[in-house]
């Protein structure tokens, strides 16, 4: 039989990270390809007990929940969003499937054939297939290390008309990258001036190497929650298996995403959303954030110093203040998805950049994942590495 | 600001279920609105020892999962649908976050804007609303007691050409009605002579009252899994709170569900989708689902006891084979939207039946949920709905 699907249905992308995920579980590769938090620091006993409170607290917890969440863990998120700097109300919080249902659910009540988002370049991979797969048109502005050029980005507004602006300004995947204050400011006033959303996405936002150092949400400077969706997740900070995330920002918006929502899926599961209410009021995850923060600073340390052993300017980066990635620009003369085949054949594997991107893709760029394996695993890992760059010729 | 939303939004309708359930839980009101399971025999020891066993299995068992499903569950769904005579293989089945999110998953990536979707009349109210909410039109079929008419169901798949046919052939919600083989076999028949797919949609398929009676899903006569998608859910026979339910169906069709799924969600909780495999492997699921039929059985028959009771040809229903819900029709000059108000007043709850209606409603119809009441509750329930039932005119 011929299927008749749905034309946007044509926008799909394969992943190309799944795809590479796909090909190096097979074989004895170790990978600095995939977002993968640390699963040998996951506090597998808090958790566990979290779940036992829920089944000691009766077979009612079981049955089916509200769509907008288990209340006491939105409560519990309220106030967790307080202490970012972010002054909102249970009611205006949502929980969904991980972040990635958030950059779903917004886009599917926002998006359009044919309108426009404006994004950073690169940016997060499954973003732009969303955005994408409901017809949307992705159009990157410019950028440097500190954030989006102000003058470029006030210009494609004007121009384009955007439905929104999709960010990911701390610790950003796939280049680490943080915005400073000032760009954040900038950021939210001409959304403000130009009556545009920002859809803030802040996965790593509490993996935080320095603590002397300050990063504001750009929803901090959105007083009212007019402008500014905000959505993070309890997968890096506690577990991934969870899949439990949240947004919050306008009403209006949070209230045409809880129907869709309803219509997706009805709700998040409630056994997880309990079990986190407990681990929440019972566990220290502070305390338990600021051990990921070491470990993975850690492990950053020593992937970089492998890193600092190639030719000198052969390879560039910048170390990041947080999150879970490295990203490398080689010479321009390589294109790292070629490199790629030769890294597995020696048992390593890195995501290859170009597909981050949203215009042309710098395709002497890849993605350095430090946060899923162990120090033992990442200097075999950077040895087998350091071969294949070494093979590199400098001009 | 004024949002400026997707135009699709428009079609998106507020849950007159949701809307009562939030009025009934304030009082002390006896609902037998919502389509709830019964929460005092859900199997809490057999649920808990299951996650206890995800967890004892160690920290990788909190890490992010393949968008697929956890592929042991996959298994053991293979193996369950082998049981009801639908052949597949675990690679051509999907895990989902409740057959609400098949639903929406098979609905994106077939519908646009004008596409046409077959369905019963009455039928399942947040199907509707999914389909309307990617802009298809919804054409009723005629139908009897024993399913969809074959004539009037060929002569609007010549009309409309449409994407797909949903139907719940055993033990529908709202009305209870199952479809006799013969009507299952017409409906597989013309679908195939028409190249048209069919979504079946079976959440109570498990919960049949007499052993001896055979229900045949509709799956079980596509062989080559060419036309129908199937979609049961674990929330009726374990527990809701898990959100765990599958599709299985033609291959290409599910591809592109598997990556609206990655876009939508990543994937569903992957320490449920576990735990729901040990719960499988280790506790007699069919002994649980056989007390399951038993006590919604006696349950049933508690209610429709109190139904005779009233005026005799008045109100008039049909007796269920299975599932969770009885359907009354009330003498043609009654509003039962009308009559919740005063049920309600008397604390007592049930669904008006004119929302689940695609064509004209029919305004003097009602839906009864006996499953999640114990039957002391049944009791008092039906005791303040038969004064209000009493009060109802002759003519």
């Amino acid at each position: 039989m011929k299927y008749s699907f749905a034309p946007l249905t044509k926008n799909y992308e394969s992943s190309a990270v799944r795809d590479i995920l796909a090909v190096i579980q097979k074989g004895n590769v170790i990978s600095f390809a995939g977002g993968l938090p640390a699963e040998d620091i996951f506090p597998i006993e808090a958790v566990k007990s979290a779940y036992e409170k829920v089944f000691a607290s009766g077979n009612g917890s079981l049955q089916y929940g509200a769509t907008e969440g288990f209340k006491p863990l939105r409560d519990a998120i309220q106030a967790k969003m307080e202490q970012k700097g972010i002054y909102t109300t249970a009611d205006k919080i949502l929980v969904t499937t991980g972040s990635q249902q958030t950059i779903d659910l917004f886009s599917r009540v926002m998006l359009a054939p044919g309108d426009v988002v404006l994004t950073e370049d690169p940016t997060y991979l499954a973003a732009l297939q969303v955005f994408r797969s409901y017809g949307a048109k992705v159009v990157a502005v410019k950028g440097d290390e500190n954030g989006m050029d102000p003058a470029d980005l006030e210009a494609k507004m004007l121009e384009y008309c955007p439905k929104f602006v999709y960010v990911i300004p701390t610790f950003s995947n796939p280049d680490g990258k943080s915005w400073n204050d000032e760009r954040r400011q900038q950021l939210f006033e001409l959304a403000f001036k130009h009556d545009c959303l920002i859809l803030e996405d802040d996965p790593y936002g509490d993996i935080q190497y320095h603590q002397d150092e300050v990063y504001r949400p750009i929803a901090s400077f959105d007083r009212e929650q007019t402008h500014v969706m905000y959505t993070s997740t309890f997968s890096k900070s506690v577990v991934p298996a969870l899949r439990t995330g949240w947004v919050t920002g306008p009403e209006e918006v949070l209230q045409l995403m809880i129907q869709a929502k309803q219509m997706n899926d009805l709700h998040s599961s409630s056994i997880d959303q309990q079990a986190l209410y407990y681990l929440l009021r019972d566990f220290d995850l502070n305390n338990h954030i600021n051990i990921i923060r070491s470990v993975y600073y850690e492990r950053m340390t020593i992937m970089q110093d492998y890193l600092n052993q190639v030719e000198p300017g052969l390879f560039k980066w910048r170390e990041p203040k947080g999150g879970m990635f490295i990203w490398v620009e080689g010479p321009e003369h390589i294109d790292t998805g070629a490199l790629l085949g030769e890294a597995v054949n020696k048992g390593v594997a890195f995501v290859p950049g170009a597909q981050f991107y949203v215009n042309e893709p710098k395709r002497n760029t890849f993605r350095l994942n430090f946060s899923h394996s162990t120090p033992e695993k990442i200097k075999l890992g950077m040895d087998r590495l350091m071969e294949v760059l070494a093979s590199v010729p400098v001009v």
